[in-house]
């Protein structure tokens, strides 16, 4: 089999995380192709109209043979097909699907919570409003979605902890990035409201604990959080 | 056949109206359920994990049988697969979901260009917020994401008008109802720039003129644009 290729920018873990670590618990080859040299023209033509039939409005892309595949829970609709990243039944994948495009929801409302006016501008020049956001996204949303993402979570319980059927799924991949992310960039409001998801901290360790997951975590393949990625840690936005 | 179930909001278009074009279109029985004399709780009752193992976070939701699907594209993904409103073909499915997820991108920015601040306060109460994200949205991001459409449409081109592939599928009816939604929200914006996208909008008025959707459009079912929905005109969001 052909390595896949992983096409993201090389110095941000951002949306593509959700793509390299269903890849790593796939323990499949891939190539995460922007971070090798000469990789970036290639990330370029992945989403360029005049290269490719396929263009992705955005990273992640992955090549899969000869599938080229924008969107993160699109890529992780192929993959958890795949690889038994998620169930085979219909109502299972599509369970799995939409709860991906929720986490895709709060990772979305995440970003906006530091660029509430506008991706063009800088940080510094929407700070006020960004304040502003931060605080209905600690104080409104975390909890909504959170607390959502902990009742699904409980009514599936005594099948082994995971999030969809007994088994380990890129959604339960997913939500661990998502507690990681909203702990790095908001840890007062995390460690305040933490009590309301046991369940969600529990899934949080049992994934860090997976092999593949442990040993990718500890190599060089898993970039830093950042403050030029989407979960970023502004001091001045918690109280 | 038992007829589908659509749980949304009964008095907007909203995200429930991307389903509705796709029933319309598939020419299946359904009921919108929240429409009816006590349908309410019903809704309710669909998102209520006290009364449902698969809970959806928000509306639309529909019950398929036995399934009970959350996520605008979630349940695209499988209309389309039902009723001959996607490919056959894998490559062809994950095209679809890709670009409808980019259209759910826009659909989300257009939201947040009248709440850029937060969803719990009034639009009134972040108006000055929401000039300067609407001035943002309608700049720079409108122009992006239907240029980006516009693209695909012309790769495609010789090929019916299609977005995919040479069969009519819920992207195409998607991209009209996005189509609409922005000419209703920023009527000034959509025609300033419109000789850019060409293509887009002879793929409105191909949808637009399809039978099952004209007589849809036509009807009391159609539900008018406002401005409790997604896509709202408020004059002084546009210069």
């Amino acid at each position: 089999m052909q390595p896949y290729i992983l096409y993201y920018w090389p110095s941000i873990q951002g949306r593509g995380e959700f793509v390299r670590l269903a890849l790593e618990e796939a323990d499949v080859p891939y190539r995460d192709v922007a971070r090798e040299p000469k990789g970036m023209p290639q990330l370029l033509a992945a989403i360029d109209p005049a290269q490719t039939g396929y263009p992705a409005y955005a990273p992640p892309v992955l090549k899969a043979g000869a599938l080229l595949i924008g969107q993160t829970a699109t890529i992780l609709l192929y993959l958890g097909a795949h690889h038994g990243l998620a169930p085979r039944s219909e109502a299972g994948r599509l369970w799995c699907n939409q709860l991906q495009l929720t986490i895709a929801d709060v990772v979305n409302e995440a970003h906006d919570s530091h660029h509430p006016i506008s991706t063009n501008l800088y940080y510094e020049d929407q700070k006020k409003e960004a304040k502003q956001r931060s605080r209905d996204f600690t104080a409104e949303r975390i909890p909504k979605y959170l607390g959502y993402f902990e009742q699904v979570l409980q009514a599936n319980a005594g099948r082994g902890g995971f999030m969809v059927g007994s088994r380990l799924s890129y959604v339960d991949l997913s939500l661990f990035q998502l507690m990681e992310g909203l702990r790095y960039a908001f840890p007062k409001a995390m460690a305040r409201q933490q009590a309301a998801w046991p369940g969600l901290l529990a899934l949080r360790d049992k994934v860090a604990r997976r092999p593949r997951i442990a040993a990718y975590l500890a190599s060089e393949r898993r970039l830093p959080f950042s403050e030029e990625g989407i979960f970023r840690h502004y001091p001045e936005l918690e109280r």
